[in-house]
C-alpha cells in the first residue's frame, strides 16, 4: 500500500516499475488462463501481489489493462464513444478510418496481426479475444445504438473489418494493400453506417 | 498411359485408385512447396507418376485438382459463372447465400474452417489460398464484372465473406451463430452487391 502513498500520474509512473511489469505479467497470465470475461482486477492484483487499487491506479479499467497486456495502444473506452458521437450519417465512414489509421501504425500493425492470428488459429486465443471484443466494442456500439438487433449489427460490422484487416495485412489481397486509405474508407464506410442503421 | 485406355467415369473411376490417391499426394506437396500460381498440373503428374493427361482426366483443371486436394467439395470454375448469371441485382444475395449454405454442411465447414484457420495462422498457407483466391475467384468475379477497378472489388468482397465466415464459424461471435441464413442473406447481400456494382 505504501506504493499508493504518493500518487503519480497515470501511466507515467516515475517508480514502481517493477509493481507494473508485475501486474501486466498477472494479467497476462491471468487473461489466458481464465478468459477476458473470467479474469478480474482482483485475481490479477493477487496474482502479482499489490493491493487492486494499484492496479486501477496505474491502469484504470479491466479493458484497459487487457490492452495494454496484449500490446495494443487503443483505449476502447475512450476510442469508441469518440467515434460514435459526431455527425450520426459519417459514423461508418470514422470507424473504418479509426481502425485503418490504427492499423497503418507499425506498433498497432505488428501486436495487431499477431494477436488475430493468434485468436483465429488457437482455440484458447479465440475465447479470449471475443470475450473483449464482445464486451468492449461490440458491447459498447450496441448499447449506443439503442435498437433490438444491436448485438447482430454490431457483429456484422466486426465481421467486416475482421475482414478488412485479414485481407489487406494478413493474406495482403493484392488490391487491398494497393488501395490508399481515403478510397478504403470510401467504399466500406456505407457498408459498417448500413450494419449499423439500416 | 495404360490407365488412360478404358474411359472411366469422371470423379468415379472403377480402378486407378491408386493413381489417384498419389496424384492428391502429389498435388498436396506441390501446392504447399511451390503455391498455387507456380504449381502445375505436369509438375504434379511427374511426382505422381502419371501421365499429366491422367490428372486432366480424373480431377479436370488445376483449380478443381486444387479443391480436390485441400478437401473442399466446391467446384470455382462451374459455381463462379453460375452465380454472376441470372439477375445482376440479386448477384449479391446469391453470393453470399452460396458461400453460407456450403458452410452449413458439415463436411464443408470443417474443412473451410480448418483451410482459414492454417491460411492465416501460417505464413505458408497464405500464399497459396491467395493465390487460388485470387486467380480462381476474385479473378473470375473480376472479369465477369469487366470494369477498371474490378480487383479491388472482388477483393472487398472477399473480405467481407472472410469476416463472416471467421465471425460465424471460427471465433464464433454468438449474434452471428444465432442468426439464421436467410437474415444473413439480407443483410450482407447488398454489401456484396455494392462492392461489385456500385
Amino acid at each position: 500500500m505504501t506504493e499508493q502513498a504518493a500518487p503519480r500520474r497515470r501511466g507515467r509512473p516515475r517508480g514502481g516499475t517493477d509493481s507494473r511489469e508485475r501486474i501486466i505479467a498477472a494479467a497476462v497470465d491471468e487473461f489466458g488462463e481464465h478468459g477476458y470475461e473470467a479474469a478480474t482486477i482482483r485475481a490479477i492484483a493477487a496474482r502479482a501481489g499489490v493491493d487492486p487499487a494499484l492496479v486501477h491506479h496505474y491502469f484504470g479499467t479491466k479493458a484497459d489493462l487487457f490492452a495494454e497486456a496484449i500490446g495494443i495502444p487503443l483505449r476502447p473506452d475512450v476510442d469508441v464513444p469518440g467515434i460514435l458521437t459526431g455527425p450520426r450519417e459519417e459514423v461508418g465512414a470514422r470507424v473504418v478510418r479509426y481502425v485503418l489509421e490504427a492499423f497503418e501504425r507499425p506498433e498497432v500493425r505488428r501486436r495487431g496481426v499477431m494477436l488475430i492470428r493468434t485468436a483465429i488459429s488457437s482455440r484458447l486465443g479465440t475465447p479470449l479475444l471475443v470475450g473483449f471484443l464482445s464486451r468492449e466494442l461490440i458491447g459498447r456500439v450496441a448499447r449506443a445504438l439503442d435498437v433490438e438487433d444491436a448485438p447482430l449489427r454490431a457483429s456484422l460490422v466486426a465481421s467486416q473489418i475482421a475482414g478488412l484487416l485479414v485481407g489487406r495485412y494478413i493474406v495482403k489481397l493484392p488490391a487491398l494493400v494497393a488501395a490508399d486509405v481515403d478510397d478504403l474508407v470510401a467504399r466500406i464506410g456505407p457498408t459498417v453506417q448500413r450494419y449499423l442503421f439500416e
